[in-house]
């Protein structure tokens, strides 16, 4: 441990941006500025690469070009999925499902609406936080205008049943949307094929190698949805605003990596993730979150009793180890997680929580170096808690 | 004319990135890529960078960095500032006042909340695009709840009487917005004096010589206003998503080297513009539009009788002239611009308007090659059009 080291296992949080969506990128940020609205050869630059760049997204979801919508990321996606379906589809009905689990980005506009006057059904999850295509079917009212269920939890890593919940809104008539956010690049989509019956669906560029600040909502041909952005008449007249040219050349040059590797990126992240969950589970007093095999193949999320997670991250950071308590979203505040509340860990086991998520930073000496160090560290957290008794074995 | 030109005349459309505002970008489109959410080392140095960045901002503005929020462009802005505005206020009323030469981001969320159920006055202009504030104060009304009226337009480059309207909607005490996006780095602002009744102000960094996709809302403080995108706790809890951290670095910077430099930039232009003005006006059958004084200093706009403004376009852009007939938004579409109907041009007259916006991409050398070039461009489409007889002199 003489050298200095710098493990980066909070991939769920951002990735670096790889150094082929950089150099991809770059000409936009220099020589090729012009507006793509503009009539001119260097706005027509813009605007090719523009619609280079949604060919490409299309190509990696089985989507049409034309269904394939830019937005300044994530959260903007989700947002306009949710707050544009149901302000679309008001005069049907004002009733909305989703979970409890969902990312903050789907459930404070669900809270929103329900100032509105919307009326939201949270649907239970089991301990894994999975949710039950069933139960979304027997939630389902004459007035429901949108389920909204994300693909992949971002704290627990646990896969959602998409296609069967899509099977379901569809037989009832009522468009469905997900946030893949945390997928893409980590499970083939194929929006013409197994996802046939999903309607939205939100992703996020610096999730998957990307640049930060684009993203993109996919609308399938048919879907009614109010616009979110309104002004000039870009991407088709829905989404106005002046393109973020070399973000969307960016996001479009990450996702064709990501999804050209995408087998062989997640055997390698299986392989590290097995080792180091077996590693970790050999600490007394832990336990692993979220579901042990239908799980994104980077994420791990483990609770340890005795704890406080944020102390355990901020020692970690001082042994050059950057991962996360929850989300990096709430990070900061020290509110329990919803995500495991919702799956009933208790709030003070909660507390003690650490995600590891794994990506392409990371090597198997990472994995060597993590297991050396934790266990020291969180023996360390435990020698000067009060309540802590050297006893009980892991929870498995 | 022997050698190749590339004349760039549409800085109201956008601007080149400049190469310091690249370079400080740089570090966080690279090996800076930690989510600023996050509490290890490489999520701080985002955070701190994006406090940097606001700080600068602040400055430039004369406002407190906790009132500038960061977004992904002039249209989210002006979203963000009418509809926020216009739903937190509801229960007071249900009326706005704008003009009808704003951008399309700010009448498009008008007419969007026209559809569910509020009121708008759009106030008279005058021949120049002027609005007077007596008129403002006029058309308020009890269940006011929102005045937006532009700084500056972007078409005709008309000034607008900004503090004088401020005045008058705190006398009544009603939230200001004004859309700024053309007017950074071209007039000095201070919100603490000349503007310290302007409650919201919409800017967007790819119109200051900064990266496209990043843009900013002032709020002032105690300003009453609905999130607009709801999720993650950034940007003080007001607008969700993970910060764009290169692009805010990006405006930040562009910002910084626009208001050191403001009058000595003004000074160029403006003398710039004036041999370029002279030099049109000498063109037969043509007039400027906008004021001749109260206007933005590289902005230039007028009108060819017997012109087909995208002709004109695509014959300057043969050599090598890159400049706009409207706005770069509504390009592309063929109906005469909204705000040369609103000003009294004949739809026939508008149609041959050129827009012609100088900034930093040039040098006296351009004024000449344009000088050059337009009035036998302009002759020529001349030449074959039916409806021309050379006789008339150029209005002024």
């Amino acid at each position: 441990m003489g050298e200095k080291h710098l493990v980066y296992m909070d991939h769920a949080a951002t990735t670096f941006t790889k150094p082929e969506v950089f150099e991809a990128m770059l000409p936009f940020l220099k020589e090729h500025f012009g507006n793509p609205s503009s009539l001119y050869s260097i706005g027509r630059e813009g605007r090719e690469a523009v619609e280079t760049s949604r060919e490409k997204l299309s190509k990696a979801l089985g989507a049409r070009p034309e269904e394939i919508y830019f937005t300044s990321g994530g959260t903007e996606s989700d947002n306009w999925a949710v707050k544009g379906t149901a302000f679309a589809r008001q005069k049907k009905g004002k009733h909305i499902i989703t979970t409890p689990i969902e990312h903050h980005a789907v459930l404070y506009p669900c809270e929103y609406l329900e100032a509105q006057g919307f009326d939201v059904t949270y649907l239970p999850v089991d301990e894994y936080g999975l949710v039950n295509p069933a139960e979304v079917e027997a939630a389902i009212r004459k007035d429901t205008v949108l389920i909204s269920v994300m693909y992949a939890n971002n704290e627990i890593g646990t896969l959602e049943p998409v296609p069967e919940i899509g099977e379901v809104a569809r037989e009832h008539g009522i468009p469905f949307h997900t946030d893949a956010v945390q997928v893409i690049g980590k499970v083939p989509l194929d929006l013409q094929r197994e996802h046939k019956d999903v309607d939205m669906l939100s992703l996020s560029s610096h999730k998957f190698y990307g640049p930060k600040g684009i993203g993109a909502l996919y609308i399938r041909e048919g879907t009614k949805i109010d616009n979110y952005m309104h002004g000039g008449a870009q991407e088709g007249g829905k989404r106005a605003g002046t393109e973020n040219v070399a973000g969307i050349v960016g996001i479009g040059k990450a996702i064709e990596l990501a999804a050209a590797n995408i087998e062989e990126h997640n055997e390698k992240l299986r392989k590290m993730r097995a080792r180091l969950m077996a590693g970790i589970l050999e600490i007394p007093y832990c336990r692993l979150n979220g579901h042990p095999e239908k799980r994104l193949p980077g994420n791990l999320n483990f609770s340890f009793e005795y704890i406080e997670g944020e102390s355990l991250l901020l020692m970690l950071d001082q042994m050059g180890i950057c991962c996360s308590t929850g989300s990096a979203c709430s990070s900061g505040s020290s509110e329990p997680s919803h995500v495991l509340r919702a799956i009933g860990i208790p709030p003070k086991t909660a507390q003690g929580t650490l995600r590891l998520t794994l990506g392409d930073a990371n090597s198997e000496e990472d994995i060597d170096y993590v297991l050396e160090v934790l266990p020291e560290v969180v023996g360390k957290l435990r020698a000067i808690s009060p309540f802590y008794k050297p006893e009980s074995k892991c929870e498995k």
